[in-house]
């Protein structure tokens, strides 16, 4: 198979579409972010990455708090909306009903599936770019989304929770199906 | 909307599935890792997490440098056994047609349609946590899924590049439909 190299380009994909929630001089602020990702599940750690100069760069910077906000396909353009225009020239804040996260003062968004409750760990500048490292204090799901198997409650899947997904091909998708079980998939593999 | 609270869970999704490719000892490794985003793209960084045990992580403290590539979904069951097992016992370079990267000696896999050259520029350990923040030095795809827009090459989307994901609920999934275009979906939200 033939490569072409495009250069230093980082081609994650696919990339989830969060709403990162904070207080900015009181006033809370939502913007949309594709830089997220879980960092490991104990500790429950998740980062996420913004520009140095963003209107949320600054609360998050003051507060040591955020929220990760996952909305669903119907609340894409709001959420496209919130990349578009900077807390500096709009009031996001007012786009959502919203409510506070138990442990900390930090804004969540009612309609959005699951939100987490982001306490601040670590920070670090790479040029323009600053990387949050948090520890998610709590993790908040919209009760029809919650399923109990076992006894123990979990979340259901991502049919239903029907996230947006972005690729640097700058188009949204949709979630398809289910294709396989983790850590059951590759046994065929198995020697012995 | 009555919210369920289920506790310190990183319930980041969806998670795009990654094989992490590095040297150990001078022998090619892959395992697979869901803990994985874009950071930024110019700088164009990348960040991923592993445990500070693993084999991987071994290799990549030695020689700073490692891969990230994205298997299609007819790899899944390769890609779920690279997480299943452990590069101390089984040789997993040897699952994989590899090339090596231009900057670096790291192993890419040559059946992955896109596959990134990193090298660590910052490590953060958190308990047990070993998070690598890297830049891509480059990026590598399989000639039939680059497109040329308007002269320029660029990545087709992801319904051809069809990734696996990946949920905290164990489950695998395929891509969906595309449903819109980043920075226009918003624009009926604007005021003036």
């Amino acid at each position: 198979m033939s490569k072409v190299k495009l250069g230093a380009v980082p081609l994650v994909y696919p990339i989830p579409i969060v709403l990162v929630g904070t207080n900015v001089d009181g006033v809370a602020n939502f913007t949309e972010v594709g830089d997220c990702a879980v960092m490991g599940i104990q500790p429950a750690l998740v980062t996420i990455s913004l520009s140095a100069t963003h209107h949320t760069t600054k609360g998050i910077d003051n507060t040591r708090v955020f929220s990760v906000n996952f909305p669903s396909t119907q609340m894409l353009s709001l959420a496209d909306y919130c990349g578009m225009v900077s807390g500096c020239d709009v009031d996001k804040g007012a786009l959502f009903a919203t409510f506070q996260g138990e442990h900390t003062q930090v804004p969540l968004i009612e309609d959005c599936p699951v939100g987490l409750e982001c306490r601040v760990l670590e920070v670090t500048q790479i040029k323009h770019r600053r990387l949050f490292i948090a520890e998610v204090v709590e993790c908040y799901v919209s009760d029809q989304f919650v399923v109990t198997i076992d006894g123990k409650k979990q979340i259901a899947d991502l049919i239903q929770l029907d996230p947006i997904i972005y690729a640097l091909d700058n188009r949204y998708y949709g979630i398809g199906s289910p294709i396989g079980v983790g850590y059951r998939e590759g046994t065929c593999h198995k020697t012995s």
